[in-house]
């Protein structure tokens, strides 16, 4: 399948199009509904004053039961800065509810999580940990999200180890771990193993970064793989790296301190990560042919990948991902963050652990290899909704099996909440749609 | 109808005692919902990338399309430190959460705003006004709950100085409309005037505090005006007052500094406004008999009033009110937030005026009035839902004449979204309920 770049970009510009009027036309996506029944306002006694006063002394009483009697146990807030939002960079926490709001209906339409977006008005990395920290009793779990490099390491850093809820950072651990679950299969398909093949990671941004640590805690050797950033090989006789957080990846990798760009960092390399810049060129058809046999590309930046994929096919990849749902093998956070949340907020864990991204990841890549593994075909897509459940478990034993979980349930206890939950969203959304109480969306020329 | 006390206190104490249960069993009572149509998951790319980015552009682009293109008009943070909470005192922001999302719920049911609560991990007034301050972005208006006095004044004050939305405190401001509401009323039925009437005050905390300025700004002459606080009547001798904030109070009331109590403050009175300390007992029979007649009585303390309905009226008391739903003349917040902040928030009010304030509960009088006052119907109830539209109109309109609307909409028009986004929630809950996606509330005896 080969569509032509202006072919690609304009279906990109096209939804860019009727976003902006759709979003207009139902005036925001998400909204907050009671949960509760309301027989007749007399029920506002129990709801509300008199009655509730018996619930505030209970959590009074015990902490714990706010997870019991409010919504605590399913809120998490969609927290950002604004400072890097999607392509856009620097447009702030207003321009970036767009975004953030979009994040809760994922959320809430493949996980069941009650998410809120919370858009700040600062940029300052410690404010954003104290704001982050004030608001804390209202909500069983964090999301950063789009917050610039190299503060999202430090603020992400410091609200896991001072929060006692999980704390996550989408664009970090939720790329991380989608990008492990493609790896994964991907190796299997052509017969290598994790701990053995030669690993290009193009970009040394937020999402690459983390995805190098959590690759190495899956068994990547990081012996075995070269970085680059947009100056070139990361090495140790690269001095603009010292006192920056990548000087702990130019120590980890690359042992022969390689030198060069994005071609001499895939001299021989079994499988390429990229994270980069949008292309196309970015990536060049000579890059790959000098990498192994069998070789596999992940070109993951938007709108545009680093290399098209039928040219990274015709320079001898055997399989090529993308963010792009329009190609095979879409590389897209949205397989990953509902379900890991589902599955650390129904154990109620203090926090998200790399052991517990990598029992999410696992588990995409089992129900992919179930279903038939294929050159286009190494990850679910969105649509097989029965993988979310199934990774919630995964997520929710491995929080249990590493003492971090708050609340003990079994396998079939965890499958079934969170198939019930996902499932009772969309049954609503579905029915709403049909009394048009959500209206009919407009004809796509309004 | 005289009941005896053991008989209210089981009534309050039932609530109390199912209200837990009730908590527990929907584990919370808000969740956040799709508003949008979702047809299939093809539709992520017009509510998330590519197609959101065009959103974000717009909002860069010209800050007020927030309000266009995202829920920002209608998103409220109920927030608190929870150290006022209801009659239970400092028990901090966590176990404040059952009141902060019974808030929400009540403000989404009756108003059709969406609502969030906030509860806070500081009770520090500089803290609180930070974390407010930060999280502006999100939200089209602000709603204090249950911040101890005397911080929540100069909370108050300085964030409606500081933000450009609306910001409200409920205690404070809430009481104050519904008061003014029944006083109108009331005194229409005795045949007496506002500006000529005198007032006895019992307490000087934020809600009473607020009242008297807020009746003052409605025509009340501060002249006529005494009150209370537990250590007896405010007057000029009384050193203790300076530097505090009811110094104010002081200087402004009592022009003979008459000294005493609660009867001598109440001696001659048409109307006593008391939201002291659960009853009965703090206001006696006798204090009423020495009133002038045709008295007036709000006896606002929950759970007991300060002195039984009934033992008022067997003093001379012409009309009571209670802060109470199972006496007539109920003096209930909950008639008057929800629809102020939908007036507010569909004109885009920069700030909520006292004499917005003031036209919704003269609306809330009139609607009161034209179904016929009687000494026991000085208030509609919240069953009489089409108060709500109309009290939101008098707001609405009221903003744009001070010009502090952002948007300039009709009569009409303000009633008919007023109308549509009320009912469209009952309509859903309604719905919800009929499909079990709302389970059946559980037997009594759970």
């Amino acid at each position: 399948m080969k569509i032509n770049e202006e072919e690609l970009l304009a279906k990109a510009s096209k939804w860019g199009k009727i976003a902006p009027q759709y979003h207009a036309f139902y005036h925001g996506k998400v909204e907050v509904m009671p949960k509760c029944a309301i027989r007749d306002l007399q029920d506002f006694n129990i709801w509300y004053t008199p009655g509730v006063a018996q619930s505030c002394r209970e959590i009074q009483k015990n902490s714990e039961a706010a997870f019991e009697l409010t919504s605590k146990w399913n809120y998490v807030a969609v927290v950002s800065d604004g400072t890097r939002v999607l392509g856009l960079g620097d447009i702030g926490g207003l321009a970036g509810m767009p975004v953030m709001e979009g994040k809760a209906l994922i959320f809430k339409y493949l996980g069941g999580v009650d998410a809120f977006p919370i858009c700040l008005a600062t940029k300052d990395p410690e404010e954003i940990i104290q704001a982050v920290k004030w608001i804390e009793p209202s909500f069983g779990g964090i999301n950063l999200e789009d917050i610039s490099v190299p503060k999202c390491f430090h603020v992400l850093d410091r609200l896991r180890k001072e929060m006692s809820i999980p704390v996550w950072h989408d664009d970090q651990q939720g790329t991380a771990a989608v990008i492990l679950a493609g790896t994964i299969n991907a190796l299997k398909i052509v017969g290598k193993r994790l701990s053995e093949a030669q690993f290009t990671i193009i970009g040394a941004g937020a999402a690459n970064t983390r995805t190098f640590y959590v690759l190495e805690a899956a068994g990547m050797n990081p012996k075995k793989v070269i970085i680059t950033d947009s100056k070139g090989i990361l090495n140790k006789n690269r001095e603009d790296l010292k006192d920056t957080y990548k000087w702990d990846l130019a120590v980890k990798t690359n042992p022969e301190d390689r030198e060069g760009g994005v071609k001499e960092a895939m001299e021989g390399s079994d499988i390429v990560i990229a994270a980069s810049k949008p292309g196309p060129g970015v990536i060049k058809k000579e890059d790959v042919a000098v990498m192994a046999d069998d070789a596999i590309v992940f070109a993951c930046a938007n709108p545009i990948p680093e290399i098209w994929p039928w040219e990274a096919k015709e320079a001898g990849a055997k399989i090529v991902a993308t963010g792009r749902s329009d190609f095979p093998n879409q590389v897209n956070n949205s397989l990953v963050f509902p379900a890991i949340f589902r599955g650390a907020l129904d154990v109620r864990a203090k926090t998200i652990t790399d052991e517990m991204c990598i029992a999410s990841a696992s588990e995409l890549a089992k129900h992919a290899e179930e279903r038939g593994l294929s050159e286009e075909y190494i990850l679910p897509s969105m649509e097989e909704w029965e993988v979310y459940p199934k990774q919630a478990v995964a997520t929710g034993l491995k929080a249990i099996e590493q003492g971090i979980a708050r609340k003990k349930i079994s396998k079939a206890e965890l499958l079934e909440n969170a198939e019930s939950i996902i499932k009772r969203t969309q049954d609503i959304v579905s029915l709403l749609m049909k009394q048009r109480l959500i209206k009919p969306l407009p004809p796509e020329d309004v």
